[in-house]
């Protein structure tokens, strides 16, 4: 028999084209099952749980919840957020109990899975019954036991397209600068950086060369690597992964510090490559950054990647409904020529902070670009064209209806005034 | 009688999303019109002719010259390159000579405009007869005597698109950056910073504050600005365009050095605001800087943009077949609720190296936002979704057959060594 109760879904850490779908496919699935309770959005991923900003997502208008399918950013808000002592996780029992919340959906990535598992185990302990379940999202791509994860294929797909579209800039014009070296978020993993090869089509064409965190950057290398492609082309394209390091472990870039979860904060590492070819080159160098956009260009999200990330919040009901708990939603691509996908579940546990990275068989010896293995893997993930409505000449975005969260946000901020740095 | 001769078509400058959809409306306009003569494209811009790198292109492919159309970079290949010598403009004249050119279309902002003038002077003094016309085109919209230009409509629906996409992504996460500072083209103009605006649909909505060229800037005014905004919405979304300065004339930031035209080279100046708001107000703030994706965004092109690019490219072979010379074409709005747009003419001389800049009164009265005349002005230029083809997730762009770009990028080098810094 079905736990009776209420449900919360919640967004974590960076946000991504596609995770809102995830949210439609969560409620839809809910409403649509002859639900055991209500289903709450938490504002702010867990710190709306743990302060009790809860708004009922039943009451929202189909339009809305149909929409978030292709609505980028966070549209219940979403945080960093370190569950760490006791009295948070006694804190957030106590407000699943107010709330009779049974089932508990959290959309993230690796940090926001252990989140997941460690509220799994403490409920248990307390001899509270719950459905907790994974829904995975990360442009990362680093989420381990899952083909892939909902985010990856339209964050891979705008930066493959930037990379063509500035690559075609760059070809067509002979003055000014000669090289471009572009930066991809990624972390420690190069699902990202590796995409742009999609852009690939002739040789000559740009990027002649991507370097990932999986292969130990060597300074001397990559200023042949880049005089090597200047001799042959004339103009060179550089991708980057953020998180490149030198053999001994330390980043090349590491700037600002770390975050709530003890990991580096990346960022900036194509200024330092530019400088570098300036220095040993004497040519000028164009970097380019895409920062947030690309976790939320949804204007040319992946169709393919909007449907999974709905795909694996339905599947997320499907499976708290059916008993299951503890476990994340996985991406399962079946065998064949013809690419299909389908879902499973993994244990929270065996997901929770493993970082999956690019296989080294997929990385050319080079070390500085990916093999036909990888692109085989990568270009389905980007397939299809999601097509938002238009108002003015600019997509259509929707926003949930009937809470401020402006409002919201000034009270959090009062709540936690340290989050300001 | 129509003046027997062979034409040229040369794309100058920095490229845009749209500008080889002008060369496309040029070649078929051409061939269309039963025309007295071939049509070759000078590569590399002005070098190309000077050099006498000319390409055939009526016997290109139609597809390929309809694929122009959603197609970014400049397909002919571009440069930034003032012709100054006396000896350049004989040059030209005898490479005019030698191939019976006697039609000149030079698809160009302000410097091309110049450019175009000045040969057709030479070639009238010379007693050459020519027929020159100017074919607009920047992302600046910095041209007089047009109500835009070719290449702004896209370049503001991308960056429009970008604000509304990465407000999303700032608004929803409440921890980390909080402000953003996105840097726009434009050089001494506000036009393309300005259409970040169109973004906006809630009064919470990124983005809060537009600072333009246009009103001088004041560092003290301007944390002022940000700080109100911050208590306000408790984030903040700044954009800023690339050639603000202060009140004595100074750029905020200018980086390096000057283009050969004389032009400062911009860009940078988001790190620069950044630092400043960081310094004063101790929080962290992201960048965002667009870089060369603002005017090759051709997956996200504006279709009136892509049209009014082809229709300007059209008119000026029909301005020239009917004996007209010396003349840019210009783009016409019709009075009237419902946008409409035509086209025009104004002398080259009118034209040259005038910047036309944002009106005051469409400026805010604080300096630092745009009203609603100059959101009335922007809103037609940037509907309609261009659809390119696709071919494995990505824009199927196409390319110019038949010769290599990179082989004659490598002679042009050996050429003139000192292109290369």
């Amino acid at each position: 028999m079905r736990l009776r109760g209420n449900a919360v879904v919640a967004q974590s850490g960076g946000p991504t084209a596609v995770i809102n779908s995830s949210v439609s496919g969560v409620v839809q699935e809910w409403l649509k099952s002859g639900p055991p309770g209500l289903i709450y959005g938490a504002l702010f991923g867990i710190r709306g749980v743990l302060e009790e900003h809860l708004v009922d997502l039943s009451t929202q208008p189909r339009r809305i919840i149909e929409g978030l399918r292709y609505t980028p950013g966070a549209a219940l808000g979403s945080c960093r957020y370190r569950l760490s002592r006791e009295e948070d996780f006694a804190r957030l029992l106590e407000a699943f109990r107010k709330h009779a919340i049974r089932y508990f959906f959290y959309i993230g990535g690796n940090d926001s899975m252990d989140t997941a598992d460690r509220i799994s185990r403490f409920s248990g302990k307390k001899g509270y019954e719950m459905r907790v379940i994974g829904v995975p999202k990360t442009i990362d791509n680093d989420l381990p036991h899952t083909d892939h994860t909902p985010g990856y294929g339209s964050a891979a797909k705008f930066l493959a397209a930037t990379v063509l579209e500035t690559g075609l800039d760059l070809k067509g014009l002979i003055t000014g600068n000669r090289i471009v070296v572009l930066e991809a978020m990624g972390r420690n993993a190069g699902w990202l950086a590796a995409a742009a090869a999609l852009a690939r089509r002739e040789e000559c064409d740009a990027p002649h060369l991507v370097y990932l965190p999986e292969t130990p950057f060597e300074r001397k290398k990559f200023i042949e690597d880049v005089s090597a492609a200047f001799r042959e082309y004339r103009y060179v394209y550089i991708v980057a992964s953020e998180g490149i390091r030198y053999a001994g472990g330390d980043y090349v870039f590491s700037g600002s510090g770390i975050d709530p979860f003890g990991h580096a904060r990346l960022g900036g590492l194509a200024e330092t490559l530019k400088e570098m070819i300036e220095e040993e080159m004497g040519v000028n160098v164009r970097s380019i950054v895409l920062a947030t956009m690309q976790r939320s260009a949804a204007h040319f999200a992946s169709l393919t990647d909007a449907d999974e990330a709905y795909m694996v919040g339905s599947a997320a009901v499907k499976e708290a409904l059916r008993g299951r708990t503890d476990i994340m939603i996985t991406l399962v691509r079946e065998d064949g020529d013809l690419y299909r996908c389908g879902t499973g579940t993994v244990s929270l546990s065996r997901v929770a902070n493993v970082e999956h990275r690019v296989p080294d068989g997929w990385i050319d010896p080079s070390g500085n670009y990916v093999r036909r293995d990888f692109l085989d893997y990568a270009r389905p993930l980007i397939e299809g064209e999601v097509t938002p409505l238009f108002k003015d000449g600019l997509p259509d975005y929707v926003h949930l209806q009937d809470f401020d969260l402006p409002e919201l946000r000034r009270r959090l901020d009062s709540d936690a005034a340290s989050i300001v740095k």
